[in-house]
């Protein structure tokens, strides 16, 4: 057995797995940052880093670690239905429960007594400890000739999303403190987060998720997704 | 603090960090495998595998783990003297030594009472604890437009490596036990595994190196290695 110390965390539009996208760089417009914690908060081990275009964050599933790991999983990408064995999955629920995801390397600062590191396409959930930043190599890491199985390709066609006039307003109303709102909502819901049984196909729910301190409400019509409200957290229904 | 427990451990030619190539896939004929131990020795953890041509191999820096870390390192890509980050490295010397390898996925079987999943573009060192194995996925890990910086292309040109006619005798009666040896060896040595500092200059000095249970003993001249033997270990010089 090991012991790892995270070196930070990550601030993150995610507050809930539901509403992230299943690959990191499907949502280019999730930005967020590491803030690096304790002897890791020194610029120094960032010298050069803004060399690279893309980064490796390892980090901890902290929110399903607990739960455990099994054999075989479902992966959405099957319709949750079929099973494949854990190390034919990038499931959450694995040995070790450690994830790994490319990102985009926006520049770092000292900002307010921390140092943070910007990435962007970001798919990791408020909160996530960070195990380790690798650079992407693009020589060893980038195989443009492996084949990908049941994941060859990106998650199906974008789902249409429309705004309501009262979540166009509200997006008006926070477009100070969130410019790229609009942009963030509409990358999450095109991909249409429902359970993957049911993907694709209209209901007569509203759903619900939180981003940033926000809860967006949305509903699924045969022909696409209206977001419907976007509230404060804390106005529920 | 995370703990984490090894699912299995490398079997690889290499037995010393020396001759290892720097990142994985340089050396396609580096073939080796994962022995999973304990309950993860279970062929239901690698069902529908076979779909994918690469995986992710994570893995514990074992050899140089307990010497710790430092904020900066000396690539061998910056000739061993500029300074960057670690977290602008694939450097060993790092926190919580994770490091993170695409391998070839060439098949899993039981033999002899094991688990093995057979791997090709090695470059772990024999005994190397596996922490995690993930499924490459192309749509998600291959990113063609990633800037690699200081390490954008793969390691310069191939040198020259030939064979004495006592080194080639030695492959001929090896050759029932390791019929790829010349080819690992060549691909071992064209990288030229010396201190970054004399790549490619000539000395007067005879090297050696552990693959396998070998000993391949090497000189540098001008216009390339020769390999001058190739022995069982336990006949040192």
């Amino acid at each position: 057995m090991f012991t790892f110390t995270p070196i930070g965390y990550v601030r993150s539009p995610y507050r809930q797995k539901f509403a992230i996208p299943r690959q990191p760089g499907l949502v280019p417009a999730a930005r967020g940052e590491v803030v690096f914690t304790g002897e890791f908060a020194d610029p120094n081990c960032l010298r050069e880093i803004e060399q690279f275009s893309h980064l490796w964050l390892l980090f901890r599933f902290h929110e399903t670690a607990a739960r455990g790991w099994s054999p075989t999983v479902q992966p959405p990408r099957l319709g949750g239905k079929d099973r494949v064995g854990v190390f034919a999955s990038r499931s959450t629920f694995r040995p070790n429960g450690i994830g790994l995801s490319a990102v985009t390397n926006l520049g770092w600062e000292h900002r307010d007594g921390e140092l943070v590191l910007q990435v962007g396409g970001l798919d990791l959930l408020d909160g996530t400890p960070i195990i380790d930043i690798k650079p992407y190599l693009p020589y060893a890491d980038s195989i443009a000739a492996a084949t990908g199985g049941y994941a060859e390709t990106a998650p199906g066609n974008a789902f249409a999303v429309t705004f309501s006039a009262a979540a166009d307003e509200a997006l008006a109303a926070l477009a100070a403190t969130y410019p790229d709102l609009r942009q963030l909502v509409t990358a999450v819901l095109e991909q249409d987060p429902r359970p993957a049984w049911r993907q694709r196909d209209p209901d007569d729910k509203q759903y619900g998720m939180s981003l940033y301190d926000l809860n967006i409400k949305w509903r699924v019509y045969p022909d696409g997704l209206e977001v419907v409200r976007i509230e404060p957290a804390g106005l529920e229904d």
